[in-house]
C-alpha cells in the first residue's frame, strides 16, 4: 500500500490512486456531527494530509430518523454490522464503558484501528484495548480524551519517549475551573456559584462527573500511564471534588497570596530506599496566584509538566466543546490514515516500567489550616505541639487578632498525608480552638 | 523486523532479541555529551521504550583526542566512514549548512534516518531533505530545532493534522527574549542590557543570530511551513532583530499598558478574493500586559497557536540549553527507534497547499507611534491628514502637553505594512513634528 500511497501524493493522475481509507463513525453528537461536516466538506484537504482519501463510509447512531441532517444512506442503527463490514477504522463518540468496550475491542481484534474520545473507557480498560490492538498491529489513538484539543497524548507518548518525566499537574476539568475561577472573583459560595454556572451552560444538568472530579480522575490516569510507562486506572486514583470548597476556604487562599484551584496531580515519588512508585491524585489545592496555573481561568484546561532533561513545560487551550474535541479527533484520524496509506503503525503504549501506586496516606503533601483560637498566651504552643507530635513540621504561621479571638494560620511542610490529616483532626479536638475554618493542600512555593 | 520486536517487548529471555537500532552521533558538545551519556547510563529504558536496544555505535567529532570523557573505541573523526557503517540512525549535532547538508543527505539517501537539531538547516534546504527521506522510506525527525524542549513539531505536524491552523505566534529566542525582559524592568537601553545579558552568559560572544532575529527567523520557517502545509524558507521570513528598539520604544509600551517582545509570527492572510497566502514574519512587537505570550520572561520560550478547531492554544517551556536539547532529540530517537524495530515510519512532510509568501508591504499590521508634537491647536488635523492620505484608519490617540511640546500617541487599525510606513516617513516630515519618538508594530487587542 506503501506505493499507492506515495503515487497519490506525487499528483498525476495517470498513476494509480491510493486505497481510500474507510471510515465508521459510532455516535453523532455535537463532536461527531462536526468530524462527519469536516470529512465530507474537506475531503480534498484530509486526502492531500492523510495520502490516500479518508472516506465516511458510515454512521452509526441509535434513532437514524432523528437526523435529517446527514445523508441517510450513510446511517445505521446497526453498530455490529458497520464495524464488520470493510472500514479501517473505527471512531467512537458514544462515550461510557459498555457497549462502547466491547465494540472497540472487537473492531481492534479483527486489525481495525480505533479513534476514541472516550477518558472513562480509557481509564478503566486501556490495557485490555492496547493489547487487543497490539495483538492485531492496529492503531489505537486517543487524543481527545484528555483536555480536548490540548496536544498531550503525544508530547507524552512521544516527544517526551526520551525523557524522565516526574511530574504532571494540570487543570483538565472546565466546569470546575469555571465554579473556582468565579468564586474567586465574586467571593461567593459553593452552591450559588454552581447554580449560576447550571444557567449559564457551564455545568451539565447532573455535574456530579466534574464537581465529584471523576472526569478529572480519569484524565489523570491516563496522563499518569503515559507519564510514567505505568498502567494506572481510574480506581487507582485519589479523588475529592470541590464540593466541600467553601467560600472561607477562597477567602483564606488569597489571604496568603495564593487561590484555589482542581488538580489533577501524577507524580513519580522517590522512596528512602530509593525505590520509586507513583501517585496520582484529584483533589483542590492552592496554588500561589504567581503559579503558571494560577492564570488558566474560565472553561480554560492547562497542563503542567516537570522532566529531568525538558525542565518546566506547559501546555494551555479549550479542553471540551465539540469543534475542539473534533479537532484531537481529526488529527488522530489522519494519523491513523497515514499509517494505513504508509503501511506503518503508531507508537503503542508502553507500561514497563510498572510502578507501583503510592497510597494517598502515604503521598507527601503540604496542608493550609485556618482556625479561630481563644485569644490568650500559650496557644500557639498548644498548637505546635499537636503538629510535632504526629511529626509534621511547620512552615509558615501567621496569627491575626480580632475581639475576642484570634485567627491562626498554619502552612506545613511536606508530611505523609495520613499524618497531616490526623493532625487536623487532633486540632479540632483543642479546647483553645474555636473553629477550623479551612483545611486544604497546597503546592508550589510562594514567590 | 516487527515480530522480533514484539518478542522482545514481552520479556521473556528464551524469545529471539530484537535486532538492535545502531546510532550514529555527529558532535559532541553541550547536547551531544547529554545524548551520548543517557544512550549509556539509560540502555535497559531506552531498549523499553523503543523496542529495542538503541545502540550507541560511533561518535564523530573533530578532534577525537580532546574527549577522554567518551569511549575512544566510539570516538571518529571520520564522518563519512561512520554514515557508510551499518548504522540504522544519524543524530546530527554539529549545526551550519554545510557539511551537514551533505552528510545528512548522503545519510538519507542510503535508508538512514535522521534526528537533528539544526534549525538553519532545515529553514534553508527542507525539501531537499524531506525528498531524499521520502525516496528511501527513511524517517526526518527535528522537534529539537524548534524551541529546544518543547514539543512543537508533533502537535503541528500530527495532533492539529486534522485542523485549520490560521495563525502561530511565538517567542522563540530565548536571548531576545532575556534582553527585552530585562530592558521591561529596569528601564535600561539596549546596549547596556546585551552587555550585562553577555556578562551573565545569556548572549554569545557574538550574538548576531540571535538579536538580528536569525535564529527567530530559522524557526518560523520551520513553524509555518509545518503549520500551513507549505515550504517556507529563511528567506521568506520578513525580519527585523531588537537592536532598534530603544529604552523609548519600551517606555512608550508601558505607557499603553504592552509590552515589548520579539516575536515570530505566521499567518494564513485571506485575500479579498478568498484566495490564501501566509505571512511569516519576525519583528518587535508591543502586545498587552495582560496577553498570554506577555508573561514569558527570561529566557523561556512559547508559542501560541489558533486553530480553527481547537481554538486558542498555548505551549510553553525552556527553548534551548543541552538537558532540554537533549531531551527533545532522544524523544525523537526513541521514534524513530521505535519505527524500525516496528516496520514502519514516521509522519512525512506534507507540502501540498503550496501556499505563496505575502510580500511584507502587503502584509496587514498594526503601528504603535508616539509623537513630540508642537503644542498648538491643529496639530492633530495635520497629522491625521496624513493617515488619512495613506488610508491608514487611527484605533486610538493620546495627547498629553508637557512644557511648550505635547506628545502624541497613535494606534492604528490594520492596513499593509508599506502604507503604515510611508505614514511614519510623512508625519516626520511635518513641521509640527519635533520628534518622532518610538514606532512599533502591535499585536493582541487591548483589554
Amino acid at each position: 500500500m506503501a506505493l499507492s500511497a506515495e503515487l497519490g501524493r506525487s499528483g498525476d493522475p495517470a498513476e494509480a490512486e491510493p486505497t481510500p481509507v474507510r471510515v465508521a463513525l459510532l455516535g453523532c453528537g455535537t463532536v461527531g456531527s462536526e468530524v462527519a461536516r469536516l470529512l465530507t466538506e474537506e475531503a480534498a484537504e484530509f486526502t492531500a494530509r492523510a495520502g490516500a482519501p479518508v472516506e465516511l463510509a458510515g454512521i452509526a447512531v441509535r434513532r437514524p430518523d432523528k437526523h435529517p441532517e446527514l445523508p441517510a444512506d450513510l446511517l445505521t442503527s446497526d453498530v455490529e454490522g458497520l464495524i464488520a463490514s470493510d472500514v479501517d477504522v473505527v471512531v467512537e463518540l458514544v462515550g461510557g464503558i459498555e457497549p462502547a468496550r466491547s465494540w472497540l475491542l472487537t473492531a481492534l481484534r479483527s486489525g481495525k484501528s480505533v479513534v476514541t474520545a472516550n477518558k472513562a473507557l480509557l481509564a478503566d480498560c486501556s490495557r485490555e484495548l492496547s493489547e487487543a490492538a497490539d495483538a492485531s498491529g492496529a492503531d489505537l489513538y486517543y487524543e481527545a480524551a484528555v483536555a480536548g484539543a490540548i496536544p498531550l497524548v503525544r508530547p507524552l507518548r512521544e516527544s517526551l519517549a526520551g525523557d524522565r518525566i516526574t511530574r504532571v499537574m494540570g487543570i483538565v476539568n472546565g466546569t470546575t475551573n469555571y465554579i473556582l475561577s468565579a468564586m474567586d472573583s465574586t467571593g461567593a459560595g459553593y452552591v450559588d456559584t454552581l447554580e449560576e454556572a447550571s444557567n449559564l451552560g457551564y455545568a451539565e444538568a447532573d455535574p456530579t462527573a466534574d464537581v465529584d472530579g471523576y472526569d478529572a480522575a480519569s484524565k489523570a490516569a491516563i496522563l499518569a500511564s503515559l507519564a510514567f510507562h505505568t498502567r494506572i486506572a481510574a480506581s487507582d486514583v485519589y479523588r475529592e471534588g470541590i464540593g466541600s470548597v467553601s467560600a472561607a476556604d477562597v477567602a483564606a487562599a488569597k489571604m496568603i497570596g495564593r487561590t484555589v484551584k482542581l488538580l489533577a496531580i501524577c507524580e513519580r515519588v522517590v522512596g528512602p530506599d530509593g525505590s520509586e512508585s507513583v501517585s496520582v491524585r484529584v483533589h483542590p489545592v492552592m496554588i500561589p496566584r504567581s503559579h503558571q496555573l494560577a492564570g488558566v481561568g474560565g472553561a480554560f484546561n492547562a497542563v503542567y509538566v516537570e522532566a529531568d532533561g525538558a525542565g518546566e513545560l506547559m501546555f494551555f487551550g479549550q479542553g471540551a466543546g465539540g469543534a475542539p474535541t473534533a479537532s484531537a479527533v481529526l488529527g488522530d484520524l489522519v494519523d491513523v490514515a497515514r499509517n494505513r496509506a504508509g503501511g506503518g503503525r503508531g507508537p503503542r503504549e508502553s507500561a514497563h516500567a510498572g510502578l507501583g501506586v503510592r497510597p494517598m496516606g502515604e503521598t507527601p503533601t503540604r496542608y493550609h489550616i485556618s482556625l479561630q483560637v481563644a485569644d490568650r498566651p500559650g496557644v500557639l504552643a498548644q498548637v505546635s505541639q499537636v503538629f510535632a507530635k504526629h511529626d509534621v513540621s511547620i512552615a509558615a504561621v501567621r496569627q491575626r487578632d480580632k475581639h475576642s479571638t484570634a485567627s491562626l494560620v498554619v502552612v506545613t511542610h511536606a508530611a505523609p498525608d495520613a499524618a497531616l490529616r490526623a493532625t487536623v483532626d487532633d486540632i479540632g479536638e483543642l479546647d483553645v480552638v474555636h473553629e477550623v475554618v479551612s483545611v486544604m493542600r497546597v503546592e508550589g512555593e510562594d514567590s
